[in-house]
């Protein structure tokens, strides 16, 4: 082949690029396992087996390198049609991050692992940043009514709660379901929350004994 | 007073609880901060100038420790009225659990300081043990029709979702949002939740398929 003799330097990149990939695949197993505190860079460098000082070279600070360790991809049902209705995306983000296997990170939700590295300021600002400005963004911009981002939020804390009582807590029902049997349910709350508050039948809180008539029917999306 | 000839045992007594509620105190504190594993029965007791070895002599073990400090009464609204419908109890948590001030856990839920310890097998298992075995299983049972405990997990998890975005992630709409704002839509998601599929208006998953017929019935121990 030609490149014995021309393409050194291309193979310089790839060797580079794959240890790049060798190293981010390494801080990610770790970071997932015993969080950002309890990782060093040092160990990262060893299981790939290259100098420790390549770390800084290739990626910056720690926080850089747990910055782009974590990175999950917003999954391709929500990114792929900006008019898909709310509970389009919200079954979508069930489907790909509630119910995702995370092979990369070992089988454990990527947001658990961050959760558990909470206590770094850092980290707690990227959780944020993530979750807030991309996912929950992205529900607010298509809710209508008042209080959009809330109502928003509110099917985001039903998704990381899942997570976390699947993921965490173990917890015996959300444990054993299935993404199928889950769905419908999903599909209730997140279609309540998408409908907005409508004049003179308003939501009233649950102590005037009205809280079961909320009315669900625009449950199912088109 | 005749306490100082008669009451020597008494005073006694009331020393040792004293100390024993000390200790309880500064483990909270402790352990909330630092997680399970980062936190050392001999700072505990630095914290109350006693002996490190009273700690085992009151408490047992480390964990058993944890699980006295960590201890959360179940909000009297939740045990006070048994026919209570599941929007009423799910509310009480709402403004008890999710919007609790926390003072005695320096303001942070003691969930989410569980949470933080949750690469600690038993505190784990504690943390599934309260949640399940405590408050959801309070819900499940009131629950009518199929997937009663999956139901009754999903409002688990919308309100640790919540505590989890207002507590560690800092969101927005949801750290900013009062509990009266959260009300009308947290009752939304549990009358959503609490009825019962119904038949002829299934509950169709978002994209088609048959994913509510998945019985779960038989989950009622005698």
């Amino acid at each position: 082949m030609s490149e014995d003799t021309t393409g050194g330097a291309a193979r310089r990149r790839r060797d580079k690029a794959a240890t790049r990939a060798a190293l981010l695949d390494a801080a990610r197993r770790r970071f997932a396992r015993h969080g950002f505190e309890g990782t060093g860079l040092r160990e990262i460098a060893g299981d790939v087996g290259v100098d420790p000082a390549l770390i800084p070279r290739y990626f910056g600070t720690k926080q850089a390198l747990y910055a782009e360790a974590v990175q999950v991809e917003v999954p391709a049902g929500l990114a792929a049609d900006v008019h898909a209705p709310v509970p389009h995306l919200a079954d979508a983000l069930l489907r790909d991050v509630v119910f995702g296997d995370w092979p990369e990170f070992d089988g454990e939700h990527p947001l658990i692992a961050m959760l558990r590295s909470a206590g770094h300021t850092g980290v707690r600002d990227l959780l944020r940043e993530r979750l807030c400005d991309g996912y929950l963004n992205t529900l607010a911009d298509r809710l209508e009514g008042p209080d959009a981002a809330l109502r928003a939020e509110l099917i985001g804390a039903l998704l990381v709660g899942m997570g976390v009582l699947r993921s965490v807590v173990g917890s015996p029902a959300l444990g054993a379901a299935t993404h199928e049997q889950a769905r419908p349910y999903v599909a209730r709350v997140t279609a309540a929350l998408a409908a907005p508050p409508r004049a003179g039948r308003g939501d009233q809180p649950v102590s005037s004994g009205s809280a079961g008539s909320a009315d669900h029917s625009a449950r199912e999306p088109s």
